[in-house]
């Protein structure tokens, strides 16, 4: 899944570029190419599948040249996960109704790929044995705000059966949740096998299932068949369509250095912080300086001098200065530009 | 005088491009043209003389298109305002024994320009009939540790005798000054007689009045000859050289809306602040901001949220952000640069 915009990241994450198509961490690959990297020997390239915005055709090309067309799955408009998986799934079981999918946004970081290997590898035999909808669950390590959170049943064993999802839960409720020691992070990555994920479509959102099964996959009329759909669907989250209605929803349990790099603090936390507390990318020269993100162009000096707790961002021709604790108002900023339809800016 | 760098109100001014040839007020001119502008009615523009070094020679043609060649002086090198003083008086001294001289720096303002030049005209009617060294004496408003302090006997009068001079007090004792109410900044601004400059120098700083009088001006030795005469000559400045030392020196109280600005801090105060107290100028939004001055390209959005009391400034290749009680940090920042001999961005 690679078609969001991810509004919080601004200024570096832009309509036309969003995050997933950026190096964010400075590894020298794209968001998109380390996921895609991600599933070397899991799954054979020609098996990875791209559900991405029309718009962003050829920078998945470009950046990940195996990609058939086929493997291109191009949206005509943003609908949200549900119709997206839907649309991934129906062309996948299509051709193959035995298969089993592994479903990821494009836009995450895991630190700790073998662990999280082990963790798909052990998900995938769970989906073969059993009629389950799997999820990974993050063990949080602070009450975050930002997150949607699983409830489970504690019992032994890493795979555990799902009580409730909550989005999003006021900081009072999330430190309960921490306590408690009965929830993790919804990372958004499934495990479904093909048949699962079909019944379920069919039980809980069957105006998906109506609008999506079909003969148009792999032949000419699949652009025009997509197009239709998308325009007739709504635009609904997979947890709100299949996850939080189902039954046979597990979780398995996983400690894997997951981020979403949802914001610019969640970059701020997992990157390597300098004596004063920074994370300076660029050509930075930081003066009583302390807590700050600063990620600027490589060719422009930056000269700081009394910031304490500051994100500086400047990509293109765009400017960013904003208080780490404050940076859930980015996303404000943008809308508001949005609106003013000024539209080289975002 | 157009020959400075002007560090302090880096990263706008630069050494390839010093504050003098900026618009830095946002009218449409530089100061430069600001300062010949100011001179309109008092003196005509063939009679205006403008010392730089030799690398700004084609700016100030550019900019001053009247300008002609025997008008232009170019230094080889920086060496104070004395030996630019003396280039410049013994050059007109050579044409003409009866010139008076108004020596004017050409990187400050002056807001109110009629008052000026009544005091100009008051100025010169003063050094045609009496044999002194008259300099500009701006009514202080606060006890600024950054300008150089006149103190001057109290007598009835707008021009008085001068008493001493001191460069950049401390506080408490600029406080003093203030409150005595017998001193003025020196701005830098000089009304002389050809005759009296030329005894000065005779008597004070001979060594310089035996390198600059010349026989060498309009001719077409006059280029090898300033090398030379600047090669030899000690840097040092008209204040040092001669008018701390003259015991006919006088000063002409001046209320004339004056700025150095010689710092960021400057700018703002002279500019009109918004409710906030900021002076923004660029394509800004600022969002909890307050006090701050934001001097950034038109062509580059920039957003701010949560600065208090802070510059921002970009420039060509260079983003500033500093405190704005600071500010006397960012000489240090250029010297740093110069050191490192990083030549793109000082």
């Amino acid at each position: 899944m690679a078609g969001g915009i991810g509004s919080r990241f601004w200024p570096i994450s832009r309509t036309n570029y969003p995050k997933q198509f950026h190096d964010v961490l400075g590894t020298g690959k794209s968001l998109l190419q380390q996921t895609v990297e991600r599933f070397d020997g899991i799954c054979p390239k020609e098996n990875i599948f791209v559900v991405t915005n029309d718009s962003y055709g050829e920078i998945v090309k470009e950046q990940l040249p195996f990609i058939s067309d086929d493997q291109l799955l191009l949206e005509p408009c943003g609908r949200n996960t549900a119709p997206c998986i839907a649309y991934a799934a129906y062309k996948i079981l299509s051709q193959n109704e035995q298969a089993n999918l592994i479903i990821s946004p494009a836009d995450h970081i895991i630190l700790k790929e073998e662990v999280f290997k082990g963790k798909v590898r052990q998900g995938l035999e769970e989906i073969n044995n059993n009629d389950v909808l799997l999820t990974l669950g993050i063990q949080p390590n602070r009450p975050d705000t930002g997150y949607g959170y699983i409830n489970y049943e504690e019992y032994e064993g890493e795979v555990k059966k799902v009580k409730a999802f909550t989005e999003k839960p006021d900081l009072e409720t999330a430190q309960q949740f921490i306590q408690s020691g009965e929830y993790v992070w919804n990372a958004g990555i499934f495990l479904w096998s093909g048949k699962a994920i079909k019944k379920a479509f069919q039980t809980h959102t069957p105006s998906l299932d109506k609008l999506f099964d079909s003969t148009s996959y792999y032949s000419q009329n699949e652009v025009s068949f997509v197009k239709e759909a998308y325009q007739k669907c709504e635009s609904i989250s997979i947890d709100y369509a299949v996850m939080e209605k189902a039954s046979n929803v597990e979780v398995i349990l996983c400690d894997i250095g997951w981020s979403d790099l949802g914001t610019w603090k969640s970059l701020y936390e997992v990157k390597d912080k300098d004596i004063e507390g920074n994370v300076l990318e660029g050509n930075v020269r930081a003066y009583d300086t302390k807590n700050c993100i600063i990620k600027t162009p490589k060719d422009r000096l930056v000269v700081t001098q009394g910031l304490n707790g500051f994100i500086v961002a400047e990509h293109d021709n765009v400017l960013l200065i904003c208080k780490k604790d404050q940076e859930q108002q980015v996303k404000g900023f943008v809308e508001e530009l949005k609106e003013e339809k000024l539209s080289d800016f975002y």
